[in-house]
């Protein structure tokens, strides 16, 4: 049995849990789930917390951490899960490359309770590039279903798979004359696999295999978009569309058996193109939730890439993208750091909640904090703020010497003033107002 | 003569220098300033820099700065226009409420070379309650209108006026039963007044002495919105848009005297009623360019509303809005620091950048990055970026022992692996890939 496959057959106490907790019709959502709509990454070994991620649902985000062989501490990727959390992430991603893979992956597992994703294709072609004149060309089949099985056992709860780098897709690639061609790690990999190899990609000529293993494990797949595009320049080409129809094809045989699959999309695309692609999306994968990284819309901000996948991030969400991969000030720079971390996670979350609100979700905290600002009521409004600590801090930096207002307007605070005169009906005079 | 009659008879030095720098056809660019779809604020005695803002041209940002009735420091409101202009200020406005506020405005002025605007119902009001026992509504329209007469005197370039907050106005606001009702500073000293005195608005009741004025000293009028939403829940409400058609009439009245004008937008506006209010906005006012604070999308964030802003603000550009006004991480919270005006500053540029990309105007920039980043070349890459100073020290502050890439991937930096197999077609082997 299978959670889809669960739901297949009727209503179940998980999904009962989770339409109440997204103020959801629980049939809708067992059919949601059922028919693929909408997935719950849970590896029954991990049994992490109920995270529904799809139609109609709140719009969830995802924070990456992991090693780099630069940097190399699992302490530091440890205390990155809890500040994710403590912020708002729905679920972590271990891209960790560097250290021992196994434990730092299995250490962050017994610590977190949200839902864990890795991309095995990373330790399978670390692992042969280790050995004695080895390359990341060198895997065989057996080194990334093994890697596959062996992050399943661990309880890995959803994983990317980059299915859809095809001797096709990258033929597609080769024509297009790509500004940045693959920046996808494991789409790098497994094209360099494919033109060094002559031969297909495993993950796609054994997809039934894989779907084996999904099925006994009961993990989630994430279609990784291997050809995201790299740049502005690059958005919505034929290489990712190609892929995008590629991956939609084995959405449809994950669903048939009952696999739970989302599928991931770009990357760099400028604002107007957002919709498009969100819907070409939502119409080749038969509505899987499409899980975004970003998308970045523009390339010339490195250093605030957190705010320009914000921008990128609220729209997709309000044209329909259900999961966001948080991106941090550091992306493309450097290995982020804890306070990157917070700023990335903070800032995916800005834009999930900001499209929950045109989808008429989570309308309440806003009018608490409203309200409480309109009656100059402080702590009303920091304990219903994304980051309490630093609002309170912002103010207190610079305190007014006037009681209830803020130091940007002083005793000029307008909130104040019309209050005089739509509630008390008196000015104030003199000393009160300089 | 004013820079919009110049116009109106023919093409001028200055519109063919600012056409220019835009890369548009000159005479379109005259016909727009003629036709008041363009404005160029330039006081003569100022004789800033030339910014045209509006229709057709990049979307340019505006910084406010200014001390208040807690936090007066000349010199940091001084240094804060310098790094408003470096990091890409288009304008600024002071809208200093404490101290000696002529003295402030002056240095600015001879300080800076882009276009001042101020809000002078400020000054107004502050200088009469200042008196015994006098209170903001106790203002005389002598004391408003004087106060108009000598920014222009000093060379103020554009002015918020809110002519829009009328006894019809106010009585809409008082039967819409708001959350936040007025948190515009400038609109509740003017609706205090109006209550107070049971008067009508002198800039409203006098708009044509407004303009005589205006057209004596040529600076450009922006028409405040003093009843722009100050949270979600009142968003695109009947104040507002009451407004904005008040707003239409004068703008109509403006153009016909050879005064520029724009227009003064929202404030706090969720992302999905956006395009709707810059819609509006351009039909009720024939397209005058549209100045918006923010939008801010959600209510949940102080402490990162810059972020907010830019969600809002690059949408609204993208839409058709034509300049935007910063929002920094203070916001709400406190006046804003050296830090908060940079942070605040990018985070705006970000949004201008972003909607001019869907316009296909700068993408040159991105494409000189994405070039330098498929290159792995920094140094090129850290010259076409917004901050590269911040960009250079997240590079540095974990840096690869490989070379050419950075920390996140290290060795497995996919543009490295891809490049070997497209251009070199080679795989890195052993040592090199661990």
């Amino acid at each position: 049995m299978t959670l889809m496959k669960d739901a297949k057959a009727g209503l179940t106490e998980d999904l009962e849990k989770i339409a109440k907790m997204e103020g959801v019709d629980p049939e809708k959502l067992r059919r949601s789930v059922a028919e693929g709509r909408v997935v719950v990454p849970l590896n029954p070994i991990h049994a992490p917390r109920l995270v529904g991620i799809g139609s109609g649902l709140r719009v969830k985000i995802n924070v990456n951490i992991g090693t780099s062989p630069d940097h190399i501490d699992q302490e530091e990727e440890l205390e990155k899960t809890k500040i994710a959390i403590e912020f708002g992430a729905d679920t972590i991603m271990d891209l960790s490359i560097g250290g021992d893979i196994d434990q730092i992956r299995r250490a962050i597992l017994k610590t977190i309770d949200v839902p864990l994703g890795t991309v095995p294709i990373y330790q399978a072609g670390l692992e042969v590039a280790k050995t004695t004149n080895g390359a990341v060309v060198d895997m065989t089949e057996d080194h990334i279903f093994n890697a596959i099985e062996k992050h399943a056992k661990d309880g890995v709860d959803f994983m990317t798979v980059h299915c859809g780098v095809t001797k096709e897709s990258v033929e597609r690639l080769k024509r297009q004359g790509r500004v940045t061609d693959v920046v996808s790690r494991g789409g790098s990999f497994l094209m360099a696999w494919i033109l060094h190899n002559d031969k297909e990609n495993p993950l796609f000529a054994n997809f039934d295999h894989l779907l084996d293993l999904a099925r006994k494990y009961d993990f989630t797949l994430s279609l990784g978009d291997g050809f995201r595009p790299g740049c502005i320049a690059d958005a919505t080409d034929r290489p990712q569309i190609q892929e995008l129809i590629l991956l939609g094809e084995l959405v449809d045989r994950a669903r048939n058996a009952d696999v739970q699959v989302m599928v991931e999309g770009p990357g760099h695309i400028p604002l107007h193109q957002i919709q498009t692609n969100v819907q070409i999306q939502k119409t080749t994968c038969h509505d899987a939730p499409f899980y975004v990284l970003g998308p970045l819309v523009t390339d010339v901000a490195p250093g605030y890439d957190h705010i320009v996948g914000a921008i990128g991030g609220a729209l997709a969400a309000y044209y329909g993208a259900d999961f966001l991969c948080y991106v941090t000030p550091s992306e493309h720079l450097a290995l982020p750091t804890l306070d990157d971390v917070r700023e990335g996670t903070i800032a995916s979350k800005i834009a999930a909640h900001v499209a929950d609100i045109t989808h008429e979700i989570d309308l309440g905290q806003d009018l608490a904090v409203s309200k409480a600002r309109k009656n100059l009521d402080w702590e009303t409004q920091f304990k219903n703020v994304l980051d309490p600590d630093k609002a309170q801090r912002y103010r207190t930096r610079r305190m007014s010497t006037e009681d209830g207002v803020c130091s940007m307007c002083g005793r000029l605070c307008a909130i104040k003033m019309v209050k005089q005169y739509l509630d008390d009906d008196k000015p104030m005079r003199g000393k009160d107002t300089e």
